[in-house]
């Protein structure tokens, strides 16, 4: 676990191999600070990186001997190089499962694997990217964490502003399932009900940034944006890994603002330009609920605009009706060979219950979209099932209960007795 | 991970180094067989072993070479040598949390951890026990698994179950919460609600298995249970080797049968006698929670027997009123210097919500019984704060939100403006 350092100039900046943020719009560069926008285009920022040159196989063992989390990713990702020692929740380095069972229902012949991230600490995916937003926050001497969240991201930011000893302040809809409000007040931070939708929740937190009441505060999803993306990055690094070194041919994704499927695209051309990765052509594919997919739709129909949507959908994880990240996400998807599909809400209750009783894995309404956009994509002709392929679960079905509730029931109620074991049909 | 050979004479067989089934009371041998009772006293039987001689260095190294699951200690549990390779949930291997934060709330200097178990498959130890019964049941060519339970056992095994094509069929209570049957039913085994109580659900099981219905069933926590047990073997494994292959001075387990921290004790003195940690005094204390605590009171009395409770707390997956292992429990606690000790409902609750806020985990009450035990046995004097201490969580908080919703809520709930933050005093 020890922090060794690689032959790169940068590694010992508070961001490690990162060099700038650049405009992904206009290609301006700008400083490593909390920026979100580009001050010539409006555009949206990302990373930008000076990767370490050299020897893969160096790299390759440096990363091997690291710790079984994100942070053995450190030379790839904008942190320090003794990110391990800091007071983080270590998220990563979750099972990649060989599905057997599944592949062989789905009609798989090139393996099938599932990226579990329910085994993240608050069990989303969400761990991974707050992760890099707090240390981002740590470096500039913020002291607030927050965020806008209906639910996954609430929970992680309380959780790891909680460990890391930083004020946390999120902000809900008044209105949000009685479990998440649990979740999301348990770690004890600050937990603020907006009386209003979503939408509503969000245009506060951008006054709020703007005011000096934020002064000092870390938006993870907003201008801590840049950084919290790339925690996306590690999903590409891990399952490669995981598959010894190797790219799949399809990697099913599912779109939420669309942001975590560049991110994993984005993994995936560093790993191959920095050698650790033989390149070969891979599939990306979009996974969308049918009541929220706005990006399919654009898929579709041959457009490059994505046109916002009204999400009604329970894959409320991924209702995000004007997804930022859209059009990038439609370049991708058409660049790699891949697609953007969708299904309905009784498709993604199916597949997570498909999911659970081939491979013993309970994911949320978000892996149902995965799973069941996958079965569909075979049907339809648009996924070659002899391809290697890889699925991801981002959530836990813990978590959206409600999903399955109606359908998971007990076979029979009996008295406790053989005979009305015997009459019940359950002796076979 | 390559399942190599170890040096003896055993590990090509189903059962890997274990020798024998033998009695804890009078010690009669038997043969590896879906046996759990002494033929000869009714005594409780446990699996023997015939463990890996040679030099502890080769062991360690092999051990260190394995999967990040429990199967990177094959050599010293009753598996076969390439259990890796067999569909399993692959559990263990989850987090050991230095907890600086909460030793600095508790007064804990000598290091305090915290092994949170919350990171399994289905998010409990069980996963553990319930694998290696799993492989058990696979050698002696048993069809359907099977269990009693009110909860994390019935996910467990029905998502093991799935992934490793059993039939299974799992007996509850007609009564449990909402979510528990969800989860159970959720992976597609049977799923058969008892008019009656635990206890009525466990008197059926114990029918089924003398009846020829029965035949073929492996009920992990009754016939299978010698090598269930087992299974908590491994985290004492862990917690070893995750602090470098050392003891730890004190290690804090919750009691439910007791089964677990016998198993953790056998453990400990087995990485002892292999020569893997060196040897010096360590500390098992015992945590009950106050509405189901018979070994803490038979142990405060100073009785050898247990009198069995009725139980009437939150803590639901501890409440045993009459724990099999409860006299072994109070030998290890007297022998090693540990002690049993409880808390209340308002404690347990308490003690949940203080490790949210300062590590980021949300337990089970069955690590809020920990933790709050934690705390009093250092406020009585019973636990040296100087030591290192080691705190399990076996579960995870989202199976048990009831216990912290009431006092888990938002801080405020406001319109959406800069006026009303500032007015609800948030704006500090
Ligand atoms: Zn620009
Ligand atoms: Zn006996």
């Amino acid at each position: 676990m020890a922090a060794q350092t690689v032959a790169s100039a940068s590694t010992d900046s508070a961001f490690g191999p990162a060099s700038a943020l650049s405009c992904r719009e206009c290609g301006e560069r700008f400083p490593l600070e909390p920026l979100f926008a580009c001050e010539a285009c409006f555009g949206p920022l990302e990373v930008a990186y000076d990767l370490p040159s050299g020897d893969p196989e160096t790299l390759r063992k440096r990363i091997e001997s690291g710790p079984n989390n994100i942070w053995r990713y450190a030379p790839l990702l904008p942190v320090p190089a003794d990110v391990a020692s800091k007071p983080n929740l270590n998220p990563g380095f979750t099972k990649l499962v060989k599905a057997d069972n599944l592949a062989r229902e789905l009609g798989v012949t090139g393996g099938l694997h599932i990226k579990d991230d329910s085994g993240n600490p608050t069990h989303s995916f969400k761990d991974r990217v707050v992760a890099i937003a707090l240390e981002a926050a740590r470096t500039f001497g913020l002291t607030t964490l927050s965020c806008s969240s209906t639910g996954n991201l609430a929970g992680a930011v309380g959780a790891a502003a909680a460990r890391a000893g930083f004020r946390s302040c999120v902000f809900i809809p008044h209105d949000l399932e009685e479990g998440k409000v649990v979740m999301a007040a348990v770690y004890g931070g600050e937990l603020v009900g907006i009386e209003g939708t979503y939408d509503d929740v969000n245009r506060f937190c951008s006054e709020l940034i703007g005011d000096p009441i934020g002064e000092g505060w870390g938006f993870v999803n907003v201008n801590l944006r840049p950084y919290y993306g790339e925690g996306s990055k590690t999903l590409a690094y891990e399952i490669c890994e995981q598959l010894g070194w190797r790219l799949p041919d399809n990697i099913v994704i599912p779109i939420a603002s669309g942001s975590q499927l560049t991110k994993i695209d984005k993994g995936l051309r560093e790993l191959i330009a920095l050698g650790l990765v033989e390149e070969k052509p891979y599939r990306i594919y979009g996974a969308q609920a049918e009541g929220c997919s706005p990006v399919s739709t654009a898929f579709k129909a041959g457009h490059d605009v994505v046109r916002p949507q009204k999400p009604n959908t329970i894959a409320k994880s991924l209702a995000i009706g004007n997804p930022a990240d859209g059009p990038y996400v439609l370049d991708i998807a058409r660049r790699t060979g891949g697609a953007v599909e969708d299904v309905n809400d009784e498709q993604v209750v199916d597949a997570i219950k498909l999911l659970a009783r081939t491979e013993g894995i309970f994911a949320e309404t978000a892996g149902g979209v995965t799973v069941g956009v996958l079965r569909k994509l075979i049907e339809t002709g648009q996924l070659d099932p002899a391809g290697e392929t890889v699925v991801l679960n981002t959530g836990d079905g813990l978590k959206t209960l409600d999903a399955v509730a109606p359908t998971s029931r007990p076979t029979a109620t009996i008295r406790p007795s053989l005979d009305a074991f015997r009459a019940a049909g359950l002796a076979g």
